[in-house]
Formats: structure tokens, C-alpha cells, sequence
């Protein structure tokens, strides 16, 4: 059994410390808060386990094998690096840090002390993106573009942008669910609150291939619209986070090409290009909670010595591209080559 | 009653003659195409009609007062100025001309000849857009962003890329519908067929206020989206051009502002900014054919030597865009100030 | 070629005018109607077709090989007879005919005569209904519950009710998609116009299988919904016409049963029926204007003496159901035996 | 503070205990259920409460003012007849009883005793249900209909039909939204299970005015569906249970009568009935959980002495109609006065 502290019982932490408290190969041990009542809720519900308000005594407590930290992201690295120190295995919720560097020395940590580092991009672990990889790696044909949009009211944060708050998310199933990674990006944003980071932004990332992709994020829209459009030159997938059931279609949908085609004037443009249309197709989704299914994987990685799928290498991409997209934004849109971006980080 | 030939019965033309031969204020003349089988098929339905494959006749034709012109872009320039210089008034397809220069020198020519420039943005004489003009006008408040999404499958076109086809009716619906002017624009986008034009692309437009403007545009998409978001201080639209009825929903929703709070820590942010929601109001939309509203307007700014609403000014205005927007996108995303773009051209 | 001639230019005649005279081995002689403004509508966009107000002049016209008949209700009886009676084949709207009595007259005139007599049950012949009738067929398994809502705001009749009027669409599609034949049946409704037929209908029909079907029709709706469930031991399907695409989804679900199971108290139920949930598919459908299919296959029974798929039985068969549904709807709900409709008819 | 007791802890038990545990004016005092498991779940998550499964223990606890009973349908009458007997104020779940007969010495008892008697009628007290009373008191006009539809895949039951299970949802909705009641229910369905009960229901309720109520149930349809039209001579409403936040949709459309027209043939029809179609309107809805307010409801009425909204009289009444339905549902569609079902009853 992996004895696991949960710090931070705020917006997410609660999820943490139930699934964590259900996993069957888990214990979970002590719940760490500044906050008071907080604390108070949590041994009402679960009146075994330990509370505190002081980390030390976490990082001090032998029954703790691991940490995970659900704190405001300023905190992850100071947190995670102490929780490392003290020979603890930790799982981050996303973004994993503030910065590459941050990221990075975290990931150097981990791998000097053989630690697991997992980084939460729950959105990875859900049926639908888990199926969507597959679809990319098994019939989906040359990869062409992927669009999303992830936009609602609310909820405004004050310390970063709408960027490190909802496209990490896009980021992060975008690293898991193509294997190519993007070579630069541009972005483009306002801030309508005076002083308060940008509220709606446009990211566009260039890979090295014909793919693009493009993410929309706002928390100023009318609407809650979560959906992710990908073509591929076989086949085309519409990924709704707010159906029900059916969350991934999948359409046999495209173009044909015909380049032999001798072709004068305007019949060039209809030799060349063909449609096809054919079924479309909802796959049935595995519905396990994401979060469960992840930290069952950080337990196993833990008694396995294994590296879990959302690693500290994947949580430090999105964080590279998440700060290089912050400085395009800054610029109104000019182009971040990301390799510039590692050698600057 | 004002006598109209129309240059190219292809995609739009028959909509053309169709409209402006049940139009009051006017009389379908001629129709003048280069394919004798377009010829032969309005002559069937419309016997009265003269028929020609040569526009110098038509130039030539005294009871010819206006032309309305839709053939394909890069003959828009070269047919409506020697339209134009045989006196006849002009209503020309969108875009009204491949660059800015021509555009210009349309503008001057009609100007100077005092004859009438009507460019034919469809989208803008709709019931939904004017309604969009009439709820940015009163009621929206500060205009924070317009967002546009129009996807579908096909038709791939080769001379011009997807901006110049799909991103033109969003420019000119946001011409219309907003006052102010933009500033600057940065286009991403991607062509997947070799030695194609672009067939999806991503424009973001800046002006002096904290408006931006964004546009997705996309040839290869597998499902049809035609969706416009536009956030106000003080209410938000969604234009959903697909809905057969309620194309416009109006929500009473958004943030509210305390500049004057005291705050400290975590609670900077939750006093600062909070949310509002009220009433969802679909209203009414006038259903008239956009087209006929346009040539009703068109024959009327002949008739009392007026302005129509989407005159040579609106085209050149759209198409300066389109021009900066192509320019930025070749270089991937580098903003394009607007008034650089005008100096320029 | 067979020459046909329409008779009645009002809702749905033009649409047959422009199928005729679009098809391969028809050639569209004449259209008759009383209205001269409607037959010179006609005239102008058909100038080669005779028009008439005058039906017996179209029963002596030698060219006339069959004809088509878009009149109200009322006259098709008297109109197909006539018809048939000067040996033409007879294309005619639906329903078919007033009564039971009328239609099993024509029936028998058209088998006497050895004419094709065709129903116009349009739907049938779509490329939606034609793939249900697969599904049906082949992957349902037994046929559980049919399940139509077809409502919208008007347009309200004043000769006959709702279910004449809308229903009769269901119940064609009805009797090609099933091949069991309903016994009996029971209706409910109500008119909310004094002295106006009943504007919103509910229909149940019994089979001898466990199959029940069930129609809801009402001209005053605030939404138009043309929506179908169909549910089969194996799988289930959802119709929705107002689908651009995707008009069918197929959803591989339902329960399984376990009629061996021991079983005392609360298990009993949990143990007899299972829940399964597989794949939604949504198959590419033919989008072939149906009338067009259908005047073809029309043509075709002409030129080989064979008949139509929604011939003259069909077209009866569901009279009689029209007719009985209304003597239960008379009754608020009292079954009426098909047979017993049989006898009395 | 009225101490309360929760008899029952299983599908819905859980949600009165939380809602209980943390409501302002209620102690929650015990919770009885026959199933230890279930009992030490309680346990673990309200330490402090009394857990039995005893349900003479509970009558006799002095500390137990009022008992909601949660348990299934058939043992309603047993427990809140005992409850009542101990003096006990009683919270009971819908359907309140299996019979009419049942329902009824339910009422008098309460009455008798002058103790509370609520009824679970959930849906009533949600934001939505609550506008749409508003809006067919104020606004909506002369009511012509009422129609709903609750389908979904399973759970079903094997003691009762899907009208005991789903259709009690609509009635007691009903039952609220309009005054007027019923004189007359007509109802048909299918079992596809052999010797379950229906699992597929249509239930028709006729009006002395010319309303008319129709409610669709069915365990075993491929997409879930909660949607009731609600048309008045003035407005139409859609509700739409399963929208996240426009659950509620006022149209302003309707028919427009003109009784005085004089009119001959076709004309009548033409000059009676027209059309108008205006704006929509989605009102904002109290999001409060219907449970709480329901509880809130029921603990004020113990202290004021006074008499819920969803109380035994509306519960009597919603088992009637359930009754009734049955037994038309035995016979095919055949029309059960409600007075001669009150008489048998």
C-alpha cells in the first residue's frame, strides 16, 4: 500500500483526496491546508486521516510515500522540489509549474532521485482522448489540422492568463494524442479587465509537417462550447466534451486527390480536388473516471518503477509551449520558434 | 425602371437574374456569359432576355443602365472599369477585386463619374446581420470581441486561398455590424494540397479599443459550422447561421467590475470580478431574401444618386484586409499594421 | 417515352412539373389546372407544354399516356377513375383517396385495366426510409416500437384533420419499413378552432407481435420535430429528418435477458434484464430527390407492366388506417379492429 | 429544530440525508434501512447519527418528529400509516402509495391527526417547473396542450410499469403547472419482456376545457429524451430538462383566428386561421436543489402548522390518474372516467 498526502483542499484537492481514498492500491494518509475550515470538512468525511496545516510535518511523515499537490500554481515548484528532497514520489496538478526552468529542474530532480513525477493532464487519462489517440495512430491517415475551442463564463483568474488556465488542457492532449511536436507558435489575445492578464486567446502552433494546430480559449463567452475538430487525410474526428455519450464521431469524410490529372484552365481545380463522404461513426468510450484511472497508474508506477504516461516530461512540453505562447501573445502574434524558446528557458 | 445586364451565370448568377427579374424598380436587359449552355438555359427560362457572349455589346447597349458583375475575381477589376467608363452603374461579387489597388482605382472611377459601386456583401442585407448592427448600436455596450467560425467541407478553390472566400463574408458582416476600424491583422493558416492556395487560416484583427476580432476559416472541415460570438460589456450574441430560425440569441450575461474594493491576497480577484446572468432573448428576424433587399437598394441609389450601404468604400475596406491578411500569412502569423498595408498599396 | 400530363399547379404540382420534365423516359405533355394565373405560370417557364383548365380535354389528348394528380383530397377519386376509365395510368398524391370504399375501387379499376397505379408516398422513396427498411430487414432483430413525432406550426386544414394531413406520411413509411401489418387501432386528439377538424392527433397502432407503433401530429407546435425511434431486440434507430447528414443514427444498444436465472426478491430483476451500450453509426445515405426516383420507377412500371413499390395496396392500406384512426379519435381512444374497419369499409 | 428520520437508504435515500444533514431548521436524527452495508456506509459518513434497522426503534424515538420514507412503493402505506399512528410527521416518496384506496386513508389519517403529509414530487419544486406554473398562470393564454416526453434506456422495474416509474414525474409536474384536472385518461403500451410489466407507455388525459394532456414513457429508447411542449392560445413553451441552462423556451407563436370572416370554398380556411411567429425568450431559473427547498418547505410547514405545496391531496390525486392509466392501459386505449375510477376507488 502507498501511503499518499493530498495538499491543497481546495478547488481540486477534494477529487484527490476521494479517489485517492477509494484506489485500491493507495492509503490515503494526511490531508496539509492553511485554511481552517477546510480542513474541518475533511475530517468530518474522513475522520481516519490525518489533517495538518503544516507541510513539514508532511514531508517528515514516514507513512508518506507520495505527495500531490493542489495548490496555486506559483506554489508547485517550491512544493515539489521540497516534497522530492525528502525522497517523496509526487503527483502536480497542471501546469506543472510557472516556468520551463521551473519545469525542467523539477524533471532533473525526479530523474536524479528515481522519483515518479506525474503531472495531472486528466483530460489524457478520459476514454474519449484515449480513443482519439488511437484513432490518430490507426486510421485517421496523415494528420492535417487540429482546431479547439474551449470557451465559457468565468471563471477569471488574476494571476495568469486564460492560457495557463483552460489551453493547458488543449496542450496537454494535444502532446499525447500526436506524437510530432510543434516547432513554433503564435499567439494573439486581449485583456478587457484593466490589469488583469488576457481573457481571450488565439494560439496557433507549426509542426514541422503540413499539421497544424489552433486553439481558442476565452472566459468571457456566452456559451460553454468544448469542441476539438481534427482532419487527417483519411479520415476526420469531432471531439464534443459536453455530449453525453457520443464524444467522439469519427467521419469518413475527406478529400481525393488526383495529381496526374492533365488539367487546362478551370477544369485544373476539379480534376485535382475530389470529395468523399462516407458513414459517420460514435466509438464507444471506456467511462472510467479519468482521475482514478491516473492516479491507479501513479500508484503502479510508484510499485513498478515505472514512468507514468503524463510525466514530468510531458507536464515541462506544455509548459514550454504555454510560456512561449505567452511571449507571442505579448507581441501581438509574432512568431516563437520553440527551440528558440528551449534555448532561452 | 432601370435596365440591368448581368456578366456570368455561373455559382451566383442565376440568383441574380432571378432576383432582379421579379425586382419593381428594374428590368433584366441581357445576360452575358463565355459557355454557351449557361447561355442557352437562361434563354429557356427567361425568353425575353438578350442573350451574348460578348461584353462589348453589352457596354454597347443603351438600355443597359447598370451591370451587375459575377465572374471570377481577377476579371472583377478589368469588367467593372470598363463598365464603368461606357457610364454604367456597377453591382460587382465579392470580393470586389484582387487587391487594393484595383479597388482603389474602382473607387475613383465611380466617385469621379458619379455613377453607383455597389459590392454585393450578401451576409450584410440579411435579417440577422442588420439585427447584429441594431444590438451593437444599442444595447451590447463596449465591444470586447468578435469571434467567427465558418467550416465546411469543400468547395477547395485554386487561384485565390480559403480568406478570399470564406473570410471575406466574415470581414464584411464585421465591417457593418462594428464602426470601428481594425488596426492590424495576423493570419496563420496551411495548404494541404501541394501547390494549392491555403484551405484553412486563423485571423486576428486588432483596433485602437480593446476589441479583437478573429476569424476561422476552413475548407476541410467534416461538419458544417457557420457560429459568430460577440461579447459586449453588457450583453453577448451568438449568430448561429445554420439555426433555421433562431439565428440570433441575445444573452443578458457577463462580468461585473468593482475598481474600488480593498483587497488582499486571494480576495483581490474574487472582488474584483463577478459574473452575471440573466434572460436568453431570441428576437424576430426580418426573412427577405438578403439579395432582394440589396438590388431593391441598389436600383434606389441609381434612382436618387445615394450611397448603398455596401458601397466601393466597404469593398476596399474588405479587401485591404484580405490583402494584409495574406501578407501575414505567408510569414507566418508577423502582424501587419493596417495603415503600413494602405501605404503599401 | 410516356407522356404525362400533371394536373394541379398548386402546393406540390410543381414540383411534379419540374421532375417530369426533368426525366429520362417521360416527356411532360400538359398541365390542367382551374387557376389561369397558375397555368400561365407554367406556360412562362414550360413554353412547350400545352396547358388547359379543361380535364377532358387531357383525358382525350392521345400523347397522354398517364396522369398525375395534385388535386385537394376530395376530387382524387373521381379524378383517378376518369383517368383510368380512358385507359391512363394514374400517378396520384396522397392519401390516395377519402374512404376505404374509394380506395379499394380505384384498386380494383387499375388491376381490372391492367394500369399502373402509383401512390405518391414520397417519403418512401428518400434515401433515409429506404436504409431503415434495410435496418428493419437485416441488425434490428424483432421490431419492439415504432415512434414518430412530425410537428409544426400549421398549416392548418379545414377539410380534414391533422392525421389525413401529416400522419398519413408516418403511416406510409410505416407500411414499407414494417412488414407486419397493424390490427388495430386507437387515437386520441384534439381541434382547438371551433368547427375546424382536430389539430393535434396521438395514434397507437397494435400488432399481432409484441411491436406496438405509436404517431404524434400537430399543426401547432412551437418547433418543427420530424423525429422517429425505432427500437429492435438488437439494435435501435433514431430518424431525424431535420438532420442535414446524418438523418439516421443506428445505436448498437438495448437489454439482454436472462429468462434462467434463479432469482428471489430484489435480485430477480437485476439478474433478468442487462443493459448493453456499444457503438452509434450514422450510415452515408443515397440523397437522390426522392420524386424524381419515384417518377422513374413509374416510368419504368409503364414500360414493363410491373409495379410500383408504393402502389395502389399500399396506398389503400393505409387509408383504411387513416380511416379508422378517426372513428377512435371520434371515440377519445376506443379501439377499432383493422379487420372489423375492413368489414364496414 | 425538527428532528427527522430517514427511512430507506437506497437510490434516493442519500440525497434526503445529505439535504437533511444540511438543511437550517432540521436535526437529522436516524437513518433505518434493512441492509447493514448500507447502514455503516452511513456511519462513516455522518458519525453522529443513530443507525437502525429497527423501524419500531424509530416510531419510538422521541427525538423523531417527522420520518421521510424512501423505501419502495409497495411498503408507502405500511410505514406512513405507522409513522402517522406514532404521531410522526411524514416526508414520502412518489408515488405515495400503490392504490387510490391506499393514497386516500394516507390523506385522512394525516388530516385526522393535523400532521404533515408531504409528497416527493421533486420536479414541482425545481426552477423550471416553478416558471412554467408562472407562465401558465401569467401569460400563456388558453391552454390546448400539454405534451411530454421521458424516454430513456432502462432502469426497469419488474413490480410496477413505466407509468408507475416515469409518467408519475409528468403528472405530478402537471398537477402543479395547471389547475384544471382531468376527468379522463386513455392509455396504450407494450411489454417487451414476458411477464414484466409495460416498459413502453402513452398515456392521453382528457380536460372539460379543450386542453389535452399527452405523456410518452418508455425504459427502452437509444438517446434519453425530457422534453414537454406546452401550447396556449397566447405563447408556446418548450421545456427541455437535459439543457444545462436554457432548460425553459417561451415562443411567442400561435394561431390568430378571425371568426367574423365572411368566406366561401377555399377562402374560409385561408381568412380563419393565420399565423404569428415572434420572438423567443429563455427566462433565467432558480438553480436552488429542488430537494432542499422541498425540505425547507416541509419543515416549515411542521413549525407554522400549515400545508405543502406537494402534499397528500396532490399525491392522492397523481395515483389516481396512475391508476386509471393501467387499467386502460389493460385494455387497449379504452377511456377511464376519472370520476367513475374515483367511485371504484
Amino acid at each position: 500500500m502507498i501511503g499518499i498526502a493530498v495538499v491543497g483542499y481546495g478547488y481540486w484537492g477534494p477529487n484527490l483526496v476521494r479517489n485517492i481514498s477509494e484506489a485500491a492500491g493507495a492509503h490515503l494518509v494526511s490531508v496539509c491546508d492553511l485554511n481552517v475550515d477546510r480542513l474541518a470538512a475533511v475530517k468530518s468525511r474522513y475522520p481516519a486521516v490525518t489533517i495538518t496545516d503544516d507541510f513539514e510535518e508532511v514531508l517528515r511523515d514516514p507513512r508518506v510515500d507520495a505527495i500531490a499537490i493542489a495548490t496555486p500554481v506559483f506554489t508547485h515548484f517550491k512544493l515539489a522540489m521540497q516534497a522530492m528532497m525528502a525522497g517523496k514520489h509526487v503527483f502536480v496538478e497542471k501546469p506543472m509549474a510557472s516556468t520551463t526552468e521551473e519545469a525542467s529542474r523539477m524533471v532533473e530532480e525526479a530523474t536524479r532521485r528515481r522519483l515518479v513525477l506525474a503531472v495531472d493532464h486528466t483530460f489524457v487519462h478520459t476514454g474519449a482522448v484515449r480513443k482519439m489517440r488511437e484513432l490518430v495512430e490507426n486510421g485517421l491517415g496523415d494528420m492535417y489540422y487540429y482546431d479547439s475551442v474551449r470557451v465559457n463564463l468565468g471563471l477569471f483568474q488574476h494571476d495568469v492568463s486564460v492560457i495557463w488556465d483552460l489551453a493547458v488542457h488543449d496542450l496537454s492532449i494535444l502532446d499525447h494524442v500526436v506524437q510530432e511536436r510543434p516547432v513554433a507558435v503564435s499567439a494573439t489575445g486581449m485583456s478587457h479587465v484593466l490589469g488583469e492578464p488576457e481573457n481571450i486567446a488565439y494560439l496557433t502552433l507549426f509542426f514541422e509537417s503540413k499539421l497544424i494546430a489552433h486553439i481558442h480559449v476565452n472566459w468571457l463567452a456566452p456559451v460553454k462550447v468544448r469542441r476539438t475538430l481534427i482532419g487527417g487525410s483519411n479520415k476526420m474526428v469531432v471531439y464534443d466534451d459536453l455530449e453525453p455519450s457520443e464524444k467522439i464521431k469519427v467521419y469518413d469524410k475527406g478529400i481525393t486527390l488526383n495529381p496526374n490529372s492533365q488539367a487546362y484552365g478551370e477544369k485544373v481545380h476539379q480534376m485535382m480536388v475530389g470529395y468523399r463522404s462516407g458513414d459517420m461513426w460514435a466509438p464507444k468510450l471506456d467511462m472510467t473516471e479519468a482521475l482514478k484511472r491516473e492516479l491507479d497508474q501513479f500508484v503502479e508506477c510508484i510499485e513498478q518503477n515505472s514512468r507514468p504516461i503524463t510525466d514530468g516530461h510531458a507536464g515541462l512540453r506544455v509548459v514550454r509551449i504555454l510560456e512561449a505562447a505567452s511571449r507571442s501573445l505579448a507581441q501581438r502574434g509574432r512568431i516563437i520558434e520553440l527551440e528558440e524558446a528551449r534555448r532561452i528557458a
